[in-house]
């Protein structure tokens, strides 16, 4: 699977594996400048909160590409109109908005060389952010398969693979790197309503690499959690609060609260990246609510008659007090998490 | 919306509304023996517990009609026949079992009449449960909205209206009664997947009623009940065992989990007719497992890749410690259910 590529730049193009008809239909979206980046984040052509922070350093270096023949200042204004734009493609997770920031960092801090130089410098810092996030991933497997007992049930939710980042995964990627040294592991993939990354791609995923694997539907989770059928459920993260609290993709809370209540060990797994100390608590992330049509459509074809409304947020908050791990390339950090993540160097 | 029949016998035929395709296409599907409403039941062109229960009483009379000519002694023999294999098409809800019985044992009381005339009566029994089973919903609506505050936001799962009963439903018969009382009322419905008889059927029936309504996938419920926008959750049932564990559509578990940890109220409504005192506990409910196809793919779309396992449970069990309430036609029972419901009369 790491042969797909979600996210690769060639050509002097980005080049993103088409999430929203995979895996039925795989195709490469291109995208020459930053608002076609701002395109695909918007509208889910790339997804997952790693794989949106790197098309988001892309789109910061196209932008700065396209405007490379203006002068210094005007460069630099435009490029940060540019960047607001990328930032406001899509709101909860957080990688975005690290991916950018991170960008500017390098951008002030070379501020001094002429603007053609500038532009290289910032495709550098965009591949190394893209480098990097592989680089991330395979060390939260390693730190994360520590917590995978035996031939565990896993259950996980939403897709966390290799499409959902630059490669290898973060909540997928600990199940990667469990499978590597157990074989008698087994995932149940629940297929994550609305937009089913579950069943159609972490599916997929799993089936490429032959780590066995059940789909449920989403409410099948709680049975099982129940009858004693799940020993360990990892999921990613789209924005984590300095408290611990995670946004992550809806259902997420749902998991949560059930595994609690039946005593199963419920992680997150996600670079430091996604944690945003500037927040408190889960209270001050922004949701991102997304068109009824996720819900009332499934490719072209009415689900729900018209005329009937629909509410469709995108993530939900999973309190602090349900998480027993979270799992970063810096270690595996547990409650109470305001201390232990308020130490760590994000940047 | 009760202009829709779901059930309903004429022209010498079993006529069922076709709910596969509902809302998109409407189709009737036509009964003329029953081998026919055997397929009809077993691949839920009719399905809900108390419809499923008189398509079966009509199934056991279109057997008596073909045996009519037979000696008395092999027509009863040919007819139980039927009935063993009307009884085999869905093994959950328990309405279809109590269906059959009330059919054999008007046919054993009136015995001693000729067959031409058994078949007669058998036929005046099938268009008693039928009528009654308007009625009962009625009465269970009636008891039913002494529950529901005014301005309620009311949580329900799966279609449990006039499309799963004769007419006018049963957890969606507490909804109508309830808003023909008080129009301030609010329901959410979970599209109930996989097969998504919230977001196709009640959807539909909500809207044809005026009844403000939005649909929701089911893992978003769990947020909603967090956040203090549901006042009560009310679902039907397939299977109540005589301790109160209930079985219902998948998915009903996780939301009574959710209730039970936010103090929200958590209702079942049924007919007597689903309670099952032959059976101490939920353990004993055989759960209904249904074709992978349901989960990987919507109206021939395939979602989920070849070659992946997929399991799909149709139902869960509720346990009674998560029930405030089961609403009947016979009134509201409460816990101790052992003893409210073993004293109720169920034929």
């Amino acid at each position: 699977m790491d042969i797909v590529k979600s996210v690769e730049f060639k050509g002097g193009k980005l080049v993103l594996l088409d999430q929203r008809r995979l895996p039925g239909v795989k195709e490469y979206f291109y995208c020459e400048n930053y608002k076609e980046v701002e395109y695909a984040i918007a509208n889910m052509v790339v997804r997952g909160a790693p794989a949106i922070g790197a098309a988001a350093a892309y789109g910061v270096y196209l932008a700065a590409r396209e405007f490379r023949n203006y002068g210094k200042e005007e460069f630099f204004l435009k490029l940060k109109e540019a960047n607001r734009i990328l930032l406001a493609s899509r709101p909860t997770a957080v990688n975005l908005s690290w991916a950018v920031k991170r960008m500017e960092k390098i951008m002030e801090k070379e501020e001094d060389w002429d603007v053609p130089e500038i532009v290289d410098i910032l495709k550098d810092e965009a591949d190394k952010i893209a480098r990097e996030d592989i680089e991330i991933n395979r060390s939260i497997g390693r730190y994360g398969r520590e917590l995978v007992p035996e031939g565990a049930r896993i259950l996980t939710h939403c897709n966390t693979g290799a499409l959902a980042t630059v490669g290898y995964g973060t909540a997928l990627g600990v199940i990667r790197a469990a499978f590597e040294r157990d074989e008698s592991i087994h995932v149940f993939a629940t297929e994550t309503r609305p937009w089913l990354q579950g069943a159609r791609l972490t599916a997929f995923e799993l089936r490429e690499e032959g780590i066995p694997a059940t789909v449920i539907v989403d409410s099948v989770a709680a049975t099982l959690i129940r009858d004693g059928k799940i020993d360990l459920i990892i999921v990613g993260a789209d924005r984590i609060a300095a408290n611990g609290d995670t946004a992550n993709k809806i259902g997420t809370f749902m998991l949560s609260e059930i595994a609690k209540n039946f005593s199963v060990p419920f992680y997150v797994a996600a670079p430091v990246s996604t944690i945003d100390l500037e927040l408190d608590s889960g209270a001050e992330i922004e949701i991102e609510e997304r068109a009824p049509e996720e819900v009332t459509h499934i490719q072209g074809i009415q689900l729900v008659p018209g005329g009937v409304n629909v509410y469709n947020p995108s993530f939900d908050i999973t309190p602090h007090e349900n998480i027993d791990g979270i799992i970063t390339e810096k270690g595996v950090f547990r409650a109470p998490y305001k201390e232990e993540l308020t130490g760590i160097s994000l940047l």
